[in-house]
C-alpha cells in the first residue's frame, strides 16, 4: 500500500510556512506499515493542483491532500478534485447548518463564504471537522482514493488519526496487526542514542529476530523519541513485541527514558506529584513563565500547581523571594528562588531557575549559563549548573525542560 | 523564469526531519522574482530520483536538487543526474586533494568513502563548499539546467545565496525588482479580512492598475497576514507601488493591523513601552505564565519589563495579590489582579487575566469565558470579557494574544 502526500498552498511554495503537515503524515503512515515515495508540494492553482493530485494517483494507491480548504477564493482544492473526478460540486445544505452552528456557538455570524466548506464533489463524502469549519473529504477514483484534509495542524491530524488511517490499513487487506510504541528520553544526543542501542539494531536484523524495528526520531527540545514498530498476526502477539523490546531498551537508557507515547515531561511531573500528594510552586527569571505556563498546560493543574513568580528584575526576586540582595546569576539565588517561592505559596515544592539568555552577558556569566534550583522534600534545597548552547529561545526552552526533567528525577 | 525544487531524502518521507531547505529555497526564489511552482520530496532510491528531477525539468526551467551529497551508499544523487543526463560519472583528481585538504585541516584523516563526492557526470562543473566535504554541481541539461547541493543547511544556503541565485537572474534576464510587504493583523478571521479587502483587490485587477497582488496569509493564533508584491523597474519604483497599497490596506483595515513585516505583537508592545518610557508586569491566572514568557522572548526586555505572578491557585490570588476573597472568573478579580501586579513589582503598568480554559467550567462560567484586566496610565483600571474557541491550549494561546491586543491598542 503506497499513500504518497500533495500539500497545497503558494505560502509553502513561498517559503512562508515551512510544511510540517507531509511530515506529521509521514510519521504516521510509516508506523502504520504504509509507504510514503513521493510527497509534493503546489500552489494554489487549478491546473497545477489538478495535475499533481493526478500524477500523484498514478503512481500511488492513495493520496492525501493536504489544504487549500479554506473559505476564500484562494482555496480551490475542492474544485480541483471535482474536476480531478470528472464531476460537478454540489453544496450539502446540512453541512452548511452544521458550519453556521459553529459560528452560533461563538457568538458570531458566518460569513457568506464559509458556505464554500459546503461544497463537496458529486460522489464523495465528507470528513467531519470537530475542531474548525473545513470538513475534509473522501474521494473514490477508480480503485484508488483520494482523501481532502484541511491545512491547520490539529484539524488535519484529527482527521489523519481517526479516519483515514484506519480507513487505510482497512483498504490495504493488511490482516497483520502493526503497533509502535516510542519510548521518550531527554538528555542525550541522537547520535549517542543510536551508539548505545546500535548492538539491540544488530540483534533485530538476525535471522529469527521478533518482528521489530527500531528508529530514532529528533523532537527539537522535547528529546529523542525511540520508536519501536512490531508486526504480529494479533494484537496481543504485537503488544508482547513491544514489552519485551520496551524492557530491552529500559535496561540500555536507564533513566535518559522520562516516559512513553504521548508522555511529556510535563504530564510525567504531573503524574508523580499526584501519587506523592505533592503541590508545586516555580520562580522563574530567564525562562520568564515558560515552566509555569507548560504546567499550566495539564489539565488538572489545579489540583497539584499552586502558581508562580516571574521575577525578571533583580529587585522583585528581592521584594517578592526574598532573594538576598547581591549578583542574582548563582547557585545561592537559584536555591533562594526555590524557597522563597516555595514558602511564599504554600506549597510542598519550590523549583527556581535562574541564569543568561543572552544576547549578552550578564555578571560575568557566559550567556547559557543557567542555575536551576529544588527546594524537595526529604533532601536539602540544592541547585544544578548548567550550560546550554544556542540563542536566547533555545537557551529558555532548555532551561525549562532541564528544570523539569531535574524535577521528574527527583521524585522517583 | 521557473526554479522547482527537489529534496532528496528517505527521512524527509518519514518525516523524522522536517524539510525546512526547501521553504527557504522557494523565500530566496520568490524574493528574487523567480517563481517556483512545484517542490518535492523524494526517497534515496535511484529510479525514483530519476524519475522526480526528470518531472520536475519537463516544467521548469531549472531544477535544485537538495540531499544525497554525502559520501555513504545512501547518497546516490550524482549517480542519479549521471543516469538522467546519460553520461558517466568522473572523479576530479583535484577536488579529491581539496576534500582530503579539508579533513587535514581538522586534523582527520579523510575516509576513503568521501572519495565519492568528487565525482562529477560529465559535462557538469563543481560549486564549491566552503563550509563542508560536499561540492555542489551545475549541470546543464539542453537549454535547462539543474543544481545539487547538500541537505546541510547553511552549507546549501552559501550555494544557493553566492552561486545559484546569481546564476538564475542571470540566466531569466530578469531586470525587474520584486519585494513584498506584510501587514500583520489581530481580531478578524480570514474570511472577514478577505471580505474586507475584496474591492481593492477588484481595483488591482483592473487595466493600468499597479502591478502589486494581494495575497492572505493564516498564522494561527497570530492571526492573518496580508501580503502585498509588487513588481516594477527600480527598488524605489516597487517601494513607492508599496507605500501606496499599505495605505490602502491601513485605510480598510484599520486598527487590526499591529505591524509590518517581522513583528510580532509582543515586540509592537515592547517599542510602544519602550517609547512611553513605561515599566510592567503581569498576573495571569489561566494563561499560567505564556503572557508573561512572550514578553520576555524580545530581547532587551529587562529595560521595561519587570516580571509577573503566576496565581493560578485562588490563594495565590488573594495572598500575593490583595485580590478580594470571593469568585475569581470575573472582570473585578481581573482588575485587581492588574492593579495588584502593578502596585507590587513597582511598575507603571499592570495586566490581570482570569477565566476558564477548561476542560471543565468554573463558578457557572463556561469553558473559553475569559477576562481581561488593564491597568494602564491615564485611564481608570478596566476590564475587557471575551469568549474564545477551542480547547484548552487554544483558549490560553488566544487569551495571551488578546491580552496584549488590548494593551496595544491602549499605548496607541
Amino acid at each position: 500500500m503506497r499513500c504518497d502526500v500533495v500539500a497545497v498552498g503558494t505560502e509553502l511554495l513561498l517559503g512562508q510556512i515551512v510544511d510540517t503537515n507531509s511530515a506529521w503524515i509521514g510519521q504516521q503512515l510509516a508506523a502504520g506499515g504504509i509507504d510514503s515515495l513521493l510527497q509534493t508540494k503546489v500552489g494554489d492553482n487549478r491546473s497545477r493542483i489538478v495535475s499533481a493530485l493526478s500524477d500523484a494517483l498514478r503512481h500511488a494507491d492513495a493520496v492525501i491532500c493536504c489544504g487549500g480548504l479554506g473559505p476564500t477564493q484562494d482555496d480551490i482544492t475542492r474544485e480541483s478534485i471535482a474536476e480531478l473526478m470528472g464531476v460537478a460540486l454540489e453544496r450539502d445544505i446540512a453541512m452548511v447548518a452544521t458550519i453556521r452552528a459553529m459560528f452560533d456557538r461563538r457568538g458570531r455570524v458566518m460569513p457568506e463564504s464559509n458556505q464554500r466548506q459546503a461544497d463537496k464533489p458529486v460522489g464523495a463524502s465528507f470528513i467531519i471537522n470537530e475542531r474548525g469549519t473545513a470538513p475534509g473529504l473522501i474521494c473514490p477514483i477508480g480503485d484508488k482514493v483520494l482523501y481532502a484534509v484541511p491545512g491547520v495542524p490539529h484539524e488535519m491530524q484529527a482527521m489523519v488519526d481517526q479516519v483515514i488511517l484506519p480507513d487505510l490499513v482497512r483498504r490495504s487487506g493488511e490482516t497483520a496487526v502493526i503497533a509502535s510504541r516510542v519510548l521518550r528520553t531527554w538528555g542525550a544526543a541522537e547520535s549517542a542514542i543510536a551508539e548505545m542501542v546500535a548492538p539491540r539494531l544488530e540483534a533485530l536484523d538476525a535471522p529469527g529476530a521478533p518482528a521489530a524495528t527500531i528508529a530514532f526520531l529528533a523532537s527539537g527540545i522535547e528529546g529523542i523519541k525511540v520508536r519501536v514498530t512490531a508486526k504480529a498476526p494479533t494484537r496481543s502477539a504485537v503488544d508482547a513485541i513491544l514489552d519485551v523490546e520496551e524492557q530491552h531498551l529500559r535496561g540500555i537508557l536507564g533513566d535518559l527514558v522520562f516516559g512513553l507515547d504521548d508522555d511529556s515531561m510535563e504530564r510525567v511531573v504531573a503524574r508523580r506529584l499526584t501519587e506523592l500528594g505533592l503541590t508545586l510552586a516555580v520562580a522563574e527569571s530567564l525562562t520568564g513563565g515558560l515552566v509555569s505556563s507548560r504546567l499550566v498546560g495539564v489539565p488538572g493543574a489545579s489540583g497539584w500547581f499552586r502558581g508562580g513568580v516571574v521575577s525578571y528584575a533583580s529587585q522583585v526576586k528581592f521584594d517578592l523571594l526574598g532573594v538576598p540582595e547581591g549578583p542574582v546569576v548563582s547557585a545561592a539565588t537559584a536555591i533562594a528562588m526555590a524557597v522563597g517561592v516555595r514558602d511564599r505559596l504554600r506549597a510542598d515544592v519550590g523549583l527556581g531557575v535562574t541564569g543568561v539568555a543572552g544576547p549578552d552577558e550578564q555578571e560575568g556569566r557566559p550567556v547559557g549559563t543557567v542555575f536551576l534550583g529544588l527546594a524537595v522534600p526529604g533532601t536539602p534545597p540544592e541547585a544544578v549548573e548548567i550550560r546550554l548552547p544556542g540563542d536566547r529561545e533555545q537557551v529558555r526552552q532548555f532551561a525549562t525542560i532541564g528544570l523539569l526533567d531535574q524535577l521528574r528525577r527527583r521524585l522517583g
